[in-house]
């Protein structure tokens, strides 16, 4: 009775064992077939609205050619860049156009107090986080891949 | 006899968890030994020539510091960056340069497309991508380091 | 008697396998909650003071978010931005202060062969490397993410 457990037990540590190997492949970077899912994280830091159409493009062409479904794009407005999404942006058709696509879209709290700029100076469907230049660092460091414009 | 095969099993599951260890080891980043083949994928976005001379001095050191035959070296040129691979780009000797030294250069498809360029407007060798900005996520998820001259 | 050890041993190996989860979990990008230790690596490859103080906001922006006991700051410095690292650089006292913050700052050497500048010439305590775009591909591959300002 015991040792039928014992056996079943074994063949449980063996299945979790082989399971498990799929989830961490996930982190093997290079000569491997597995690919991760898409994801990158698209930096703006610059005050310019040409980057700012130029990181949109990025946005939509990365979604075209993978699939909106099959992707995941961030972008992140910070220093100098945070008026990319300001509520007067020249982009902010863009913005909005992107967030509708499912593009998720955030701006930097830090830069936002630095500017004196609360949430009602801002695009209305933008995200928010309290250090662009971290959630950069963070995005990276779970395997996204980095963007800048 | 049960009782036996199952501390067997045992073992086996035991050794299995162990030998997955090293496998997975690569993904990790951090405090370890084990260094992967060197690999950087360079972006070339910018239409401005000082850059893109930048860009191919990045190349050239990577491949003098750490050995030619010991890196992959693949420059990626898309958006107003496009205009370094055209034929008659003026830095067109030194992108042939870079070819002829083993780095990869390939050109965004998409971007052409948008500026009415064929193939027959670009430097002879280099290759093609559907899209530069994917071909940046797709390499970096496989574990290329990024730079953005 | 085997049996229950069989039993014990299985429970061992289910454990073992568990256990090695977050070992390698540090690798796993997409989806984990474990987090790897921050690391950044900071580009400054531009000769624009502006964009020395962004660096340097960056860097003192990461180490207030995640706590400077928490996280490893480097800021590279090669090509056009040597003269960030240069004894009389217009940013001297803050990069002072970044070093004296634990954030590690390094020149390229290759950089300064190139400009005829010794260490004579740069600021007291800064590190070297022998390329800095070398260094740039070392550390992303080594897990650390990577911002250019």
């Amino acid at each position: 009775m015991f040792a039928k457990h014992a056996l079943t037990a074994s063949m449980l540590a063996l299945a979790v064992a082989f399971t498990a190997l799929p989830v961490h492949a996930q982190g093997v970077p290079a000569g491997t077939k597995a690919a991760p899912r898409a994801q990158v994280v698209i930096q703006m830091s610059d005050a310019d609205p040409a980057k700012w159409n130029l990181a949109l493009n990025n946005a939509r062409n990365l979604q075209t050619d993978v699939g909106a479904a099959n992707i995941d794009v961030e972008l992140v407005a910070y220093g100098p860049g945070i008026g990319m999404l300001k509520a007067d942006s020249v982009v902010a058709n863009r913005v909005e156009e992107a967030l509708g696509a499912g593009v998720k879209v955030v701006a930097c709290e830090n830069t936002m107090r630095g500017q004196k700029l609360t949430r009602d100076d801002m695009l209305p469907k933008v995200d928010y986080v309290a250090a662009g230049v971290v959630e950069l660092m963070r995005k990276q460091q779970q395997g996204w891949a980095y963007i800048r414009p």
